[in-house]
């Protein structure tokens, strides 16, 4: 019989078609793949770009041009515009707001060709050192109210360009889903005088079935009503309200299992486009992340039954939890480049 | 500059990318194509489907033989099931419930090579009273707390058969998305002491720039803050909280105007995949729908960004609202079977 559960944060139902169970290999298999032509991304082509804003580079480089191994340039296409003044107003019976913020493009790596999954550690640690400067800069602009990290690999997920990279958006209002779950972690404070996470992360090392993989400070689970399947998320095992504050900037243990599920993912589900969101403490407030405990989503795309779902809020998921995290723990991954996954 | 847009009942916030202003011809297309093969919902192979649960038939003809317009069936492959009691249990700090509940599939039309857009009006008003006797029949079951109807047209919104049909899922839970309208509906009410929808109605008729059609007892707009690219939203202008009572079964006018939506669609964006989603009150629930307004949701899938939008539920719509209708409403539509479009 199929089953109803409820996510614990934010209250949402989903069906669990546990009758169905499919497996990996049965979603059509969009793989990823590279093509060539040119890119605004790779060395050399820096003055392609909006001016940098940000880069770790090697000493004596310089600014928009080569010798940097991670870049953050504004987006050329931004969503929102960092000049003007945050206006509110109302049209009738409706409310707007001018569109302020800003858009930027983290440049992963300076090689083309290989996915996060496939990057040193050591790069990626620099890819979140580099998220933690800009999103620490960008905070001081009183107008922005969230800072959302995100990451579109593929074109089935959003991602116009081949080349890895991560975005930011700030924004001068909190994201809905945020805003949600800032809600249920304090509902779950007034009661229970416990941090939600915490609670689930202990629930879920104590159970184990949805465990995906594990290491002294990282935890990534399943979780107990996924609204897609294969969906995971990688939660701090300590308590953290901000994404910033992570170990001190320590991000090398958060690369190596970061890294270490997108392996997972890429041999379970044969590299799959897929979607990576940050959800952290908004800025600028002093009062919401009290009981906050940041995280990220992973999200492959292996369905599309989607205009249902955002009609209705109401998610059909064809894979157990416990028999997708089974998949994903028993996935051979590959070594590293450095040799290690651990 | 872009624009914030707030959405008047529910409050999601989203991104109206203003400079962008994506016209229908730059959507990369895909237009839903006939293939061919063994079709279950055929006149003639109604063995192939589970058995008939309702059908408007000709005089004298049997269940689960031809000889009906509009047919009734359980979904082979249901998201729910209709045997079981409905069990509450936990499972730690974890929620879950029994997966009780009815998918069934309404076959539109005998007709296997035309969409909605292309039946008669009175095939389109069977469907309709199709819909409203499931519904109600439903309803009687104490277990339920909402009937879902909606529609999935073409494989990328998840059809997984041609032949044109809409789909209810009745479930033991109001739908998220429901629940955030019926609170959104009943804060307005109690400080303006009056329907928000039938505010946004008076509005939009008004203002005009957002009217995709019109006839003496629906509106058809596009949302002010839509999250979806030519997104459209059908509403009765009269005030009603059930779609089951609308206009005490006559949904000759309902049809006219639902034909005349997707024929707008489709050829202002080229026979596009599409949702359909029905947003009603609540059955068994004599608090819930005091100001409830029933309406449709019409999606067209033109774009692909999913991902960032389900981490975040902050959507970016290429497409003011302003000229989405405008596309619309110009959009040359063929007369219907019967001659008329009025």
């Amino acid at each position: 019989m199929p089953e109803l559960r409820k996510d614990p944060v934010i209250g949402r139902w989903v069906i669990i078609a546990t009758e169905r169970g499919k497996r990996p290999t049965d979603f059509e298999r969009i793989e990823t793949k590279r093509g060539g032509g040119f890119c605004p991304f790779c060395p050399g082509n820096e003055a392609k770009t909006p001016p940098e804003v940000y880069a770790i580079r090697d000493p004596g480089t310089q600014r928009d041009g080569p010798g940097w191994r991670v870049r953050v340039v504004s987006n050329k296409f931004p969503a929102l515009q960092i000049e003007g003044e945050l206006h509110r107003k109302p049209e009738g019976i409706y409310d707007k707001m001018s569109g302020v913020g800003a858009h930027e493009v983290i440049i992963e790596t300076t090689d083309h060709d290989h996915d996060t999954a496939h990057l040193p550690v050591e790069q990626i640690n620099d890819l979140f050192v580099a998220c933690r400067e800009r999103m620490i800069d960008l905070a001081k602009d009183k107008r922005f109210r969230y800072i959302q990290v995100f990451k579109n690999h593929g074109a089935p997920a959003g991602a116009s360009l081949e080349h890895s990279h991560t975005q930011l958006i700030a924004t001068p209002i909190v994201p809905r889903r945020v805003v949600e779950e800032l809600k249920g972690c304090n509902q779950h404070f007034d009661w229970k005088e416990r941090c939600i996470f915490c609670d689930i992360v202990d629930q879920e090392l104590t159970v184990g079935s949805r465990i995906v993989c594990v290491n002294d400070d990282y935890v990534v689970i399943v979780p107990f009503a996924p609204r897609f399947p294969f969906e995971t998320m990688l939660i701090p095992r300590r308590h953290e309200h901000y994404f910033e504050d992570a170990y001190r900037g320590d991000f090398l243990s958060l690369a190596r299992i970061y890294r270490e599920t997108l392996g997972r993912m890429n041999v379970a589900l044969g590299n799959p486009p897929f979607n990576v969101v940050l959800h952290t403490s908004p800025c600028n407030d002093w009062e919401a992340p009290r009981h906050y405990h940041w995280h990220l989503e992973l999200i492959p795309k292996l369905t599309k039954v989607a205009g249902f779902e955002w009609g209705t809020g109401f998610y059909i998921n064809p894979t157990p939890p416990e028999e997708a995290a089974q998949f994903l723990r028993e996935a051979a991954v590959p070594a590293g480049p450095e040799g290690s996954q651990a």
